[in-house]
């Protein structure tokens, strides 16, 4: 917690981010027990509260990435420029096969949680193995993390089988129900690497305990191919039959949707999660942005792990969609820069359901807040603080963070952990992954 | 220049970009009067002349931004997400109209010198007005400009006609023929906003001072086809009747070559000139990388001005050269890392005629080399120095830029300019701007 647990932020823009993008410039945020007391216009205003000017900057609400796998930023650009499948099969699993373990996942969340928090981001959804682990290390940091412990037909590193990923979930939701900090969700892989049966498991869980359901889905143009020869149908019409769709659910990647798909969105209110810069980079593809955009369904963003973007700055996300958005519908008034910010804010945390806490800064809310320095060159001058945070400023613009009233980042550097000890753990594990490699 | 003129660096890379793609880890670069005097791996060397040790960075060739509107940065951001004839007859005309000077220019080629020497970049290619100005302010900032005086069939804020233009080319040339950071170029708008007669005296002035050639060229689809409609033949083949294609000569945006252009392009060695943010947020399309990379044309890349980008750091561009090849084409190893690294290094030498001299760190080679570091979480770990830097660092890890031998940044701040006082100057024609505005 800060000094006080009552204090005020002030600064040249308050970004709400709520349902009238409500902007006060100069605005201010009052903060107490770790909830958004009030805010508003700071003019002839006069407040006994302790407060922290924060000059020409930007106050947003805290950033949300929505697709990660954040322990993987262990393995960051080790294997670049090649195929999707080669990727995965010829390196990366392999790689997770010799080194996963729950203290590889420990190192690297750690390191995840510097790099996001360092970048803005306070809330991460997650999904891989010993998710027990990340858990405990985002607290560490004091950044908020949605579990998702990965469920495959097969073996994983953290289960034997998937009766024991259950069991890992179960475990996870007993302990971890009630923590402030550490959301919870069930993880299908894929529908290519489940079993129609898991996901009934996995729909009836989620109804249950009332958690959302994250899954990778029309990552590549084969995987939704095959899945019309497998089954005569796409996989998100595969997840609506399962009962999927009824669940909140954020369908990862979909770069290639299928003819009737954007529909079964549409009616159920179902939002997508791209991963823009992931998609490239594998040559997945480039999200249909225009398509998502005329049929109105809600788009989040995720960096994927830094395995394949090869950073864990969200804001680049941001401003590659607002960018792919116009120049692949050769619109330009496509996903404009209040558009773009939604995503990662507000939108994401409708995907994922927790809008009623997070997303925006309003009166009730969670005080998850970024304080962005907007007085450096490449954003002088600013007409427009949209315009200005979209399209010139950069996660390295992040001066403060706040998650739940507590700053967690102070003057650029996290409060909750000791930054060199983690650089240090994560250059350990690269020698060992490294030395590795060279005996195969 | 440094306290001593003779002087060593040192650090964990050394990334030459030459021929062979030398790379030193770990290495160094020995400098002597401006020049590199010899470059290499450091082990078993004692050396006696002076020395900086970086540690954790890359010393890589400064970066060339091949295309830029400097003084636009005062404009940053003012009008976007809008159609490019919209932007430009309904927004940025009118304002050049209203603001552009020798005082303006002056003011904005500052502050676009101290945050492209901030990112990394040493040399930019400028095409605008009053160049002499943007000489002047390039040369306090210690950054080298490639002039652009913009030549026009009709009337510019700087010449009440072309023979005006032609006179200050003239003048410009005279003055800053033997300077060593100010290089000389013959700026042509383009083909519909030139008559033939003046792209004809635009080829021969190239020819008779030995200068490149720059030229914005099939930037939008309607604008190639106006080409064709208008002269029944492309720009590029326009462009290569009239001579022009016989200098050394970039051509910018090239987001619609037609069907004979690349071969025109090839045999004649020319470059094209990408500005991928610029033609992606104006929804000018997305520059066709697959069909350049296989028919072997070189690229370079610039960021346009700040007006439509909307800063300018060519990591940006670099990085979403790199992934927009891949996503474009479907193809993950088009563009790769290293390749990447090219565009704004050697590659860009070569556009502009100037790689007997810089774009490499090579012996003999002016001494302009930027520091990176790569010490920071989202830089680690680090298995291979050009993924690291093209997917995973950005502008904000620049540490020290030199130029010809001189630190023009030190740890992140320029020291040739008073970065307070010019961004103070930048506020001031922002409120004169915002106010123009604001009585219309």
């Amino acid at each position: 917690m800060n000094a006080s647990n009552h204090f005020l932020l002030k600064a040249k823009h308050v970004v709400s981010m709520d349902e009238k993008a409500s902007l006060f410039s100069p605005g201010y945020v009052e903060i107490e027990g770790g909830t958004i007391k009030s805010t508003g216009s700071t003019e002839d205003k006069v407040f006994s509260v302790e407060t922290i000017d924060y000059g020409d900057a930007a106050i947003i609400p805290g950033l949300i990435n929505s697709h990660n796998h954040a322990a993987m930023c262990l393995f960051r650009g080790i294997a670049d420029d090649l195929p999707l499948d080669e990727w995965l099969s010829g390196h990366i699993w392999p790689l997770e096969a010799k080194h996963l373990s729950p203290e590889f996942i420990r190192a690297g969340v750690r390191l995840a949680a510097v790099e996001m928090l360092k970048s803005g981001t306070t809330f991460f959804s997650d999904m891989y193995f010993f998710e027990h682990e990340a858990a405990r290390a985002a607290k560490d940091a004091g950044i908020r993390i949605q579990l998702g412990e990965g469920l495959l037909a097969f073996p994983t590193p953290s289960a034997k089988n998937p009766e024991d990923t259950f069991k890992n979930i179960k475990e996870q939701y007993e302990k971890y129900r009630d923590d402030s900090l550490v959301h919870l969700s069930i993880a299908c892989h894929s529908t290519y690497a489940t079993t129609e049966d898991q996901l009934h498991r996995a729909a009836e869980l989620a109804s249950l305990w009332n958690l959302p359901v994250q899954i990778h889905c029309a990552e590549t143009e084969k995987e939704a191919q095959e899945s019309i020869a497998k089954r005569g149908k796409s996989q998100v019409a595969y997840l609506s039959e399962i009962g999927l769709l009824d669940t909140r659910i954020g369908l990862v990647h979909m770069v290639w949707p299928q003819e009737g798909d954007l529909d079964l969105l549409k009616k159920d209110n179902i939002g997508v999660v791209l991963c823009p810069q992931s998609n490239l980079k594998l040559a997945s593809g480039i999200p249909p942005f225009g398509l998502y955009l005329k049929k109105g369904i809600r788009m989040s963003l995720g960096t994927d792990s830094a395995a394949s973007n090869n950073n864990l700055d969200i804001w680049e996300e941001m401003r590659l969609a607002a960018l792919l958005a116009k120049g692949s519908s050769l619109d330009p008034t496509s996903l404009s820069a209040k558009e773009a910010l939604r995503t990662v804010t507000i939108d994401a945390a409708r995907t994922w359901g927790i809008e009623a806490e997070l997303g925006s800064i309003e009166v009730g809310k969670k005080a998850d807040v970024v304080v962005v320095d907007l007085s450096r060159p490449h954003n002088t001058p600013s007409y427009d603080v949209y315009s200005t945070l979209v399209y010139a400023a950069g996660g390295s613009d992040v001066r403060d963070v706040y998650v739940e009233g507590r700053r967690v980042l102070k003057d650029g550097k996290v409060t909750g952990l000791d930054e060199a000890e983690v650089l240090k753990e994560a250059r350990c594990w690269s020698k060992k992954i490294r030395d590795s490699r060279a005996n195969v």
